[in-house]
């Protein structure tokens, strides 16, 4: 089967000129077909502050408002998610962006109130990667932004981790799909005070040992949760690393 | 030939949730292939007076500075554009959002610095409609905004008249195409206090005529001209009318 890689970056990464610039250049030398899947948290938090629009944050997840929609909907999807295209297509690269509710392509659901109500946050119910899949045989490069919509006209904030788990795992069937997340270490840490304790290869059984011992933690818990239920999917390979090693192959592989 | 409407729409209309979706369904109701362009710059001067940032103004033309740029990709390529697509695929419309940047639909220069220097503009150089047309005739309704890039790794503010106009010149040799630009009025007015005053039809002498008299004149000369361009070019028909008469061809006719 013909490889492809889905690349996962935060937001610190695309936010920054001169990282997002070399960014797209290690995603331009993956020598296969590939997709982008990106954040922005951190410029929506500052057009909110300049726009004195309040950040609601509870355990450490956005509250997404009304207003706080509008934001992401202009971050993620117009600023971000159009200059990474430009960007691209300055090297060649056929980029085309993308949100969920383009082609359909994420459904999701507002999630459901419980004991937070996290406002216009979607929960992915349905990737419709049909339309995708052929764009992506004829050279298209997606890059798609952290919004789903649930096709009763609702644009809703979606995880960006989720986002570029479910598409993987949509187009595992077709292709022999890695899926990088990258993010600030070189990879899974066995001592977190140490940045060259990258622990090279984890299997589920490893993973909850980790969590139990305290090693693993915080939100590494629900990234490694993703990732496995990825491979479970038929993912062939999930890899924790640094954005500039992303065409090397360093980093901890999941399997 | 298969026929398709491109209709492209101004910010008052878009800007407004009723009128939004009043828009949406008499878009949804042209029962052959389609394609939106819209505007959105009113919204962008509120996003520019809310940030504190300075709309430049020319002759009636925005000077497109960094700051303003950074907001019309936001507002263009985020905000309105994918609240468009969202709300049609609600209606069972299979939208796709699209900037000029994205699969290099539409390649465009900053235009050349004389009298005035109107900033990151871009003036239309090419249009690359292969993949759009492949998807058109999927079953995709493209939703474009006002939004070009040059290739190398900028996006440009874009005229939204220009983009109808030169996309649906890009497909006059694939399809019967039909070109639509609403406004506020019913056509173009003979009177211009005389709402009920349409012009029906119009050709090019007369237009010319009419220009010399002082009865057609301001911005309706640009997009006329841009309308006779699109004749010229392939396109069989352009109607200038009220956005509320998109699907009963009402309104005048440019041949």
């Amino acid at each position: 089967m013909e490889k492809f890689t889905f690349v996962k970056v935060g937001g610190k990464i695309v936010e920054q000129e001169d990282s997002l610039q070399r960014l797209l250049r290690d995603f331009t030398a993956i020598p296969h077909r590939k997709a982008l899947v990106h954040g922005g948290g951190r410029l929506a938090t500052q057009l909110a502050e300049r726009l004195g629009v309040e950040s609601k944050v509870v355990d450490g997840r956005r509250i997404t408002d009304e207003e706080t929609l509008r934001i992401v909907t202009m971050v993620y999807g117009g600023l971000v998610n159009k200059n990474i295209v430009a960007g691209l297509q300055a090297l060649g690269v056929n980029a085309l962006g993308l949100t969920g509710a383009d082609m359909n392509l994420i459904r999701s659901e507002k999630r459901p109130v419980k004991e937070v109500d996290y406002g216009y946050v979607g929960d992915v119910k349905e990737v419709n990667a049909t339309l995708l899949i052929a764009l992506i045989r004829q050279g298209i490069v997606p890059v798609l932004a952290p919004l789903t919509h649930d096709k009763q006209g609702r644009l809703l904030n979606t995880n960006a981790d989720t986002i570029a788990g479910e598409a993987a795992k949509a187009l595992a069937g077709h292709f022999d799909v890695t899926l990088v997340y990258c993010f600030e270490k070189k990879g899974v840490l066995l001592d977190e005070n140490d940045d060259e304790s990258v622990i090279e290869r984890l299997d589920r059984a490893t993973f909850r040992e980790y969590v139990k011992q305290g090693i693993i933690r915080g939100g590494m818990i629900p990234k490694l949760e993703n990732a496995f239920e990825a491979i479970d999917a038929g993912v062939k390979r999930v890899i924790i690393t640094k954005a500039s090693a992303i065409h090397s192959g360093a980093g901890t592989y999941i399997y």
